[in-house]
């Protein structure tokens, strides 16, 4: 059992890692804070699978009187919209919530993320809490605040900075999370590896495949991991003074990969994973850093893709055609490239002919690899 | 010229309230901000009788290349909804606009409520500037950063607090406001007056049939209201603090008015001043205040109102219903009552045959004084 505390200059909450952490920490918190309702917003199949469960831990702490209201859409970023925020909103409209009442996140970065938003901006904003279902969201998406859904084309568009009460994250739930799902997740641990932390990078070395051998509990390295997201976010809560922007490394690369192979297709930590490897390129090709980054990359980053890059289903003109079309939505072309392990650096003006180059030589690299590609 | 500065603990803003504000403060304040992009947000009507002004002055200001977006929709209330603020996404997202911009509400209470909204949220927050064309929105919505969006049947329901970076109330406006809009205002400032101003008051009671003589200068009133405003802002931003929530003085009767009508036959301040007078009453019959308050309000608000209060066209039962239906969103009655002028109290337990009795009498005294009602 671990916690993590996110101290910002606009309030503070905890992060509970560890198995149990529903009937423990959760239940506990429902009891103190005694909502009348909880509006638990999830999506069908996580709800199938522990839907009782968290039932059970929530009644713990609730009066007889109080109510638990689900608001289920389906799986998948396609969900991200603002048509499942409207149906959102009319169905806490209809159940008759308040900014008393409770939304609870009960899932991967696409629930924690729509339901963050629906909670800050419903009656001007009103109090939910993360309860991450995926690694990729305990590691990652459900902490710091960043809520929002996408515009057509474009992810996180439309969005806010909000809040939650506090972060859930019981590791009983990656028992039943798909294999790829949690080498999706594991690509995200890695980047935090590449970023400041390089015992993480030799502990996922050192599995075969990888995977977490049997006896490995991923406890700890998730609290190591929201260790470092929760510095992150309280050295630059609203991502303005250019440290929570090196969170984005490989994800220039990885948003274009998203949505050149159409979004779905790859999963999120797969794009990143795959964009972190054409970073290290790239920081070799301008010189920014000695060889050997982006033979490190590989050697960290291919065992736990597995396959996910097979999936990839665009050529690098697509890929730097939709890296531009980004550009033009007036995003500019920045990346986060590395001086070395542990070393980021915000790197605006490169050559696209560079850019293209990177992109080619790992997409052959990926290709000799792995022949199904 | 008046200035007006809203601090807060999350930042400060100044509102500019005189005529030529245009031309000077915000040509000014856009000349040291030089915006790539300023997406001015408003309506056909008022784009259509001021647009080339307000185009001018910001052409005074920025640079050759830097290009004036508008997004317009229809006027009124009805079009504050999810729907015109997806078309404003996809429209910013369509002009490449980033957090760079800005965005500039140029219009009344909708404008601004929806434009500020859109700034809130479009890439997780964006600057914004208020530009009110309204009395109404100079003298309160356009202070304070309350922004958002109505759901079906309910006002405001879907919002965000987002601190314009300045407001800029030019009087040269009001000259075209439709004198039932001007009305409408005069609701507001009356409601200051009976809240916190007796001068305000004192004022508005000694013009003829409820209107400012052309000699009169509304600038000083405006500014005397901004202040009002301001002041209860810097108490109570994030209306938590049982400050702001006195400004809801008249609105539980006057929502309830504005939804038995049917949004949109009746002006919002209107059903503010009819509200007002069945919450004068209201005070008296359940003993808070002395006998007469009653009176004041009539005679202070009904020369205002003018032949405004013809359109209700929905008798105490709707009326009630309504209030209670308000209740079941569960938002619960409560009241702003007054112990005497200037002295506000939030009521909350007050029987609903008092209720009853506030709204029917109030409604015969409308009908007893003018007989079209």
């Amino acid at each position: 059992m671990a916690e993590i505390t996110v101290r910002t200059d606009g309030g503070e909450y905890r992060v509970h890692i560890g198995r149990g952490i529903l009937e423990r920490e959760l239940a506990d918190d429902i009891a103190r804070l005694r909502p009348q309702r909880v509006v638990v917003v999830s999506h069908p199949s996580i709800y199938d699978l522990h839907g009782k469960r968290l039932y059970a831990a929530l009644q713990d702490g609730m009066d007889d009187a109080a109510k638990v209201n689900e608001f289920l859409f389906p799986q998948g970023e396609d969900s991200k919209n603002l048509k499942t925020l409207e149906e959102g909103y009319g169905m806490l409209l209809a159940c008759g919530i308040t900014r008393e009442d409770l939304v609870l996140a009960f899932g991967g970065g696409v629930v924690g993320d729509l339901a963050g938003f629906l909670a800050a901006t419903y009656m001007r904003g009103m109090p939910y809490v993360q309860v991450p279902t995926t690694l990729m969201a305990m590691v990652d998406s459900a902490i710091g605040g960043k809520v929002g859904v996408d515009l057509p084309g474009a992810k996180n568009m439309v969005g806010a900075f909000h809040r939650p009460l506090a972060v859930y994250s019981d590791v009983s739930f990656l028992h039943t999370l798909p294999e790829r799902e949690l080498r999706s997740g594991l690509a995200e641990v890695a980047k935090y590896g590449f970023l400041y932390d390089s015992d993480l990078l030799a502990t996922l070395e050192s599995w075969e495949q990888g995977l977490p051998g049997e006896t490995c509990d991923l406890a700890e390295m998730i609290a190591i991991c929201a260790g470092h997201k929760a510095r992150v976010v309280e050295a630059d809560e609203h991502d303005l003074r250019g440290v929570r922007a090196m969170l984005n490394y490989g994800h220039t690369f990885g948003h274009a990969l998203e949505s050149a192979c159409g979004y779905g297709r790859l999963r999120h930590g797969e794009a990143v994973a795959v964009g972190m490897i054409m970073a290290a390129r790239l920081s070799e090709l301008i010189g920014l850093c000695e060889e050997g980054l982006y033979d490190y990359h590989q050697r960290v980053l291919m065992p736990i893709l597995g396959g996910g890059a097979r999936d990839i289903n665009a050529g690098r003109e697509r890929i730097i055609f939709d890296m531009q079309a980004d550009k033009k939505k007036g995003k500019g072309l920045r990346f986060v490239l590395l001086e070395g392990p542990q070393v980021p650096r915000l790197v605006e003006a490169v050559a696209m002919r560079t850019v293209e180059a990177a992109v080619e030589e790992t997409l052959e690299t990926l290709r000799r690899v792995d022949p199904c590609l």
